[in-house]
């Protein structure tokens, strides 16, 4: 099987995990339930799901604690794109070639639904104490997903962003934002993949570190395809950040020195996992495919 | 010392353990943190956590494990008061007296401070792993509030609420909205106090049934209060229920069949109280203040 396909097979695989424990449509409340659901059902690459059960997988783990866990991550992210796109925020009425939440659901409801989705990642990851009582790294678990999703992670990186639009933003402060807004996650997923699998503290700071550039080349990518790439390509407008006058990696550092650094960065990271025992082919031919991707 | 004397005392406790867990204004994010330390210092009666922790002791709590998870409790409701004061959502420009999150911070830093409340309520409850590593009750203390909290409990409710509004609500619905928006975060505070003092599945049970109507006779006593109290006493509006064309329980029922039902669902509750072998005075007393209060 090539990459390509395996990475077709597993992709789904992770999609039906996620789908599992999407919430029935069901009771008053179902039109929340639907907007939730629109969202998650409405593409996407299933990548930190995916990271994460590869990483589970590299440390040996083969039980299902880690699905509720691969869940949630999916349901995380997704509650950040519904809220970025929101008219306060970002107003973006497409992405991924559909509208986005509050144009089908309102804008009330599209709140709602970004609250239910961080939500209803934790009471979802929750599940994984009743999967295997007694299991200590599921609570080290958890205390790494709340805190690469919040303040002084994701949700931190995203009130930066927010407060720096329309201005300039000083180098340091541009690695702030992608090491909190996209690395965060992306290290989340990764790390709670080894916790889980009962990885060492050592092997858990590796993984962390490749994580990190993982996320890093990953964002670069994003802003080169924004200048690079066609809207078809990419499911959502081009060009948004410079019509938005967005201080990007390329806008700084120019795009030739920005697509060098991609590949830099993500060798680097691939160099990292190298030096771990544990050996998970896919994985490498996983975090190589991020930085040659076009959308 | 009088009722209302323990009850400033044991509140002012209650708040300084809540404060203990705010985060540091810090960082490149400083103002997010400070819109979510805005909204979390501006007033308010702390009954959550006060609820938990009397719950706690009432079944012979006596650690520091039930204090992220009163802080927690206290950083959802604020989370969705934040929430539910947005424009696309109440609108409203003050509460407690004080401007509310949006017309200070601006509407996207709102949703952000909404969503980091949220978020770190759960990263302040995992700090219980660490304070009481292989206690099993703290893994079902976060599964109850995870549940409460979301499309199951307060998140559904307010959902319902909001689609409700400007239209006429079946008793039923209404009974549906009180349960999961009020209710459920009461049931939460005492449950979770019952879970993390080792309380046997009758006793949580019991306690659950006796916070339902706790919650109920508070929301009651709410809609009374929109008719019948002053603004200056509320610390905001009264009369929006009237001019929302809100369905409540006094529109429905009229107000003295809602401040008759408001003493039965109260003395119920102390009554399924005193069924259990512990007793907590105090706590009980305050389940009887809460029905008389006037804001």
């Amino acid at each position: 099987m090539t990459f390509k396909e395996e990475l077709a097979k597993r992709s789904e695989e992770v999609q039906a995990v996620v789908y599992a424990y999407l919430p029935a449509e069901e009771g008053f409340q179902k039109t929340l339930l639907e907007a939730m659901n629109y969202s998650m059902t409405a593409g996407g690459k299933r990548l930190r799901p995916l990271l994460m059960q590869e990483t589970y997988r590299l440390f040996g783990g083969n039980g299902k604690v880690v699905e509720p866990f691969m869940a949630a991550i999916e349901m995380i992210h997704t509650h950040s794109l519904v809220h970025d796109d929101l008219p306060a925020m970002d107003n973006d009425e497409y992405r991924r070639g559909k509208k986005t939440t509050h144009v089908v659901y309102g804008e009330a409801m599209a709140i709602l639904a970004g609250d239910g989705l961080l939500n209803y990642a934790y009471e979802t990851a929750c599940r994984a104490f009743a999967l295997e009582p007694g299991n200590p790294h599921i609570g080290e678990a958890m205390t790494v997903l709340t805190t690469k999703t919040g303040v002084y992670g994701m949700l931190g990186g995203q009130a930066v962003d927010v407060q720096s639009v329309g201005g300039t933003l000083s180098r340091e402060k541009l690695d702030f934002i992608y090491r909190l807004k996209t690395s965060a996650l992306i290290e989340c997923s990764m790390m709670t993949g080894a916790i889980l699998a009962g990885a060492s503290e050592e092997e858990i700071r590796t993984i962390g570190q490749v994580a990190s550039d993982v996320g890093l080349a990953f964002q670069i990518q994003d802003d080169i395809l924004d200048v690079t790439s066609t809207s078809q390509e990419l499911g959502k407008p081009t060009g948004s950040d410079e019509r938005n006058h967005k201080t990007t990696y390329v806008t700084v550092e120019g795009l030739d020195k920005a697509k060098a650094d991609v590949a830099a960065v993500s060798e680097r990271a691939v160099c990292t996992l190298a030096r771990l025992p544990q050996k998970n082919e896919f994985l490498k031919e996983l975090i190589g495919a991020l930085v040659t991707r076009r959308n």
